[in-house]
């Protein structure tokens, strides 16, 4: 694996799981992995269990981690091609890429969407630079419009949580909220579900239909009562509309997961990638539950990103 | 060791003393100890020592380090039970604990008192929801009434300093300072003493003796120049009004400590936690002074870390 | 070397970047080195590569590594001596720095020059308080008038780009800015070159000759046409008036680098800090042109921050 910035990069679904399982289960078996080896994890913006996670997976694997919050502890980015740089941004993107080629075997980069031009998020303004600029594998830690190592994550727990010989029915279901939140999450779910052997279903209210180059093929019904119906896994997350993009259009009805929702479910086990909002998103009863694996996801994050960063110091040593 | 919030969380004091100083004179004995366990050291508030001692005491014993600053970095905490999020924080409190539970062997955490409602603070709003959610041992570093790790520090320090045959008399005296501050440090020491073979006497003014669940039967006197006479030790620390919950009544006297006032002293040893307002709570003179002792402290904080965090490793390896 | 603050901490530049170039060779051959010894890296302002580069020189000798970006995550410093802090600062700095003097054996500062005063900058009033206080060797990682780490990785930097038998012509040269710029890269060039066998020429407008103790007999040119003529190096960098400090009086002609200018020299490789404001301080052409050796250099700053690292570790060994 030479980058990991969408599902595309992986050679083998079923592998990487099986992969981060066996990690999970000898979280220290590749100590020396990584000796001598630098990763940089580049923060844009907050992170809670992406920067915990990876410093763990990172440390697992004997790496070096090199820590930034790009904004507090560096210089202002600037992030046009060509700009004259007269105003408020000291440092070009680009220019802190090369530096960090210069640094780092491994560049770990967390940046979201703006949220305030379609176009930019949707091609990837700031990862499409490290992308062009990077001469070092790059991960993303959740960009404009993906969160590869939560759905890397989500598929090792939906694996861990199904035994059974059919496919589970994956409930991907929008969740109210009180701003405009990016698409990364819902999306790369979508992307990562399709290449899984379940039945997925999007459930969100009119005017919030996912970009449809994520969804694809996928059913999108805007009645969750009769999503929900027989899931056998449910996802809650929020996001903005994509058509009118960032706008929050009126939604009908309750969004919120409950108790009495799920009831309408095959007991469905509850996901969300946190942080999330209780008594908006879902319910305290919901949250704290004994359907909830939450937690677990939580967890898995962990050798989400030790499998990929795993892979990623294969490649390296190939060179 | 299961946990570490107060001094009865210690078996025995005059042990974890000696282990403290063992320790000291040969701090890289129990490099392997924390080997593959992680400890997370999460900052509510500011931090020098506190930070830079729990890091090197956690790295002597080879642990794994997780620091993070959660205001920062990741996500606004909502401390409600019960909230409905639709308003400026973005993450539970409750929800973060659970997430460190799948990271953490050892969670440490530092949480000041909010100092704007009696109750909040008293029952530890914040410490509690630790308490309550963590699956894995706590560790305070400092929480809204108590300080254990830098009393433990000041225990250490006074055992080296006093090799004489009687009790020192040891007063922790009250000083000025411009805003109003936290009862922890004080109700620690007071707490911690107590459990030592000392003579202890608080000295402040009307209006600002401490809670007494934590002064108990310790000597309160509200003249200074009376507590003084012949101390052995003096600690000096500015609190608010605990009565008129963070109130700071009008003082008569100048409670600064000076050398003039030392004077009157057994050559009193001076003790300070740190940070320290010169020439506001004690002059510089006495700062300056052979009679400090108040770096002494600071470089115990190291040993008292390791103390604790070797102990708690111990109670770990049990399971 | 017990110190690292300006080029005369160094007894034989020619020997230290010869070790750095070894140690560029060979970066991991000295991982015992700093076993079980501690740098304090501490920020008072913004750094990208002084930040990561130190960080991996210390991982590399073994060295334990604490990082406090001391504003955000301790306590509002006092600077001035005798101060009363009855005001907004917490903390005098000549504590913290005892306070470090019992955690590090090797402290570390950054500390940029205010641009209020000119006497306390020139009197460096911050990293002054380091050099008087500390007890254990300081090393700067940019002070208010020199960039020792960056001065050195410099040299090592021309010395790998020139393999002719003869002196290269080095220009400094002043280049536009938006605001007030400090003089400590300029500074530090000037001097460091000054022992280095180059012939060092600096171009700069009038109004804004560098303070003549750190330029002494190196020729001031404010014709920047007639400086880089011939040129084999040169050095890009803006900084405010001396003479009338901090100001930026009006300059006459246009003195961003491009390639029409770079045309003019012996086909210069050219030369820059970092960061840079593109298009202001020299144009895109210029900083992706195959003449820029800006990012080596930004490489070099590991070695340069090793090397003396190094260094100061043999002196620590010796007592």
């Amino acid at each position: 694996m030479k980058k990991f910035t969408t599902v595309s990069d992986v050679e083998n679904l079923q592998e990487i799981i099986k992969k981060a399982l066996e990690i999970k289960a000898n979280p220290l078996s590749e100590t020396e992995k990584g000796k001598g080896k630098t990763i940089g994890l580049v923060f844009l913006n907050s992170s809670l269990r992406t920067r915990l996670s990876s410093q763990i997976a990172a440390q697992n694997l004997g790496l070096n981690v090199l820590t930034l919050n790009a904004a507090q502890e560096a210089w202002n980015l600037e992030f046009a091609d060509g700009a004259v740089m007269n105003g408020d941004t000291v440092e070009h993107i680009k220019d802190a890429i090369e530096v960090l080629n210069q640094y780092c075997d491994i560049i770990a980069v967390r940046c979201f969407a703006g949220m305030k031009g379609k176009e930019d998020d949707v091609n990837e303004s700031i990862l499409s630079q490290f992308e062009k600029h990077a001469k070092v594998p790059v991960i993303s830690l959740e960009s404009a419009t993906r969160h590869p190592l939560q759905s890397l994550a989500d598929c090792i727990t939906i694996t861990e949580n199904w035994k059974k010989d059919h496919k589970p029915k994956v409930v991907l279901t929008w969740a109210p909220h009180i701003k405009p939140i990016a698409h990364a999450v819902g999306n790369s779910f979508a992307e990562w579900m399709q290449e899984m052997d379940v039945e997925l279903v999007i459930a969100n209210p009119e005017g919030y239909d996912l970009d449809p180059a994520f969804t694809k093929d996928t059913k999108v019904i805007h009645d969750q009562d009769e999503a929900l119906k027989d899931a056998d896994f449910v996802y809650v997350k929020n996001w903005s509309s994509f058509d009118d993009y960032a706008a929050m259009p009126e939604v009908k009805g309750d969004w919120m997961l409950t108790n009495e929702k799920l009831a309408n479910t095959n007991s469905a086990k509850v996901m969300h990638c946190l942080p999330v909002r209780r008594n908006v998103e879902l319910s305290d009863e919901v949250m704290d539950g004994e359907n909830s694996i939450i937690y677990q996801q939580a967890k898995n994050r962990i050798f989400s990103a030790q499998a990929v960063f795993s892979e990623i110091l294969l490649s390296l040593s190939r060179f």
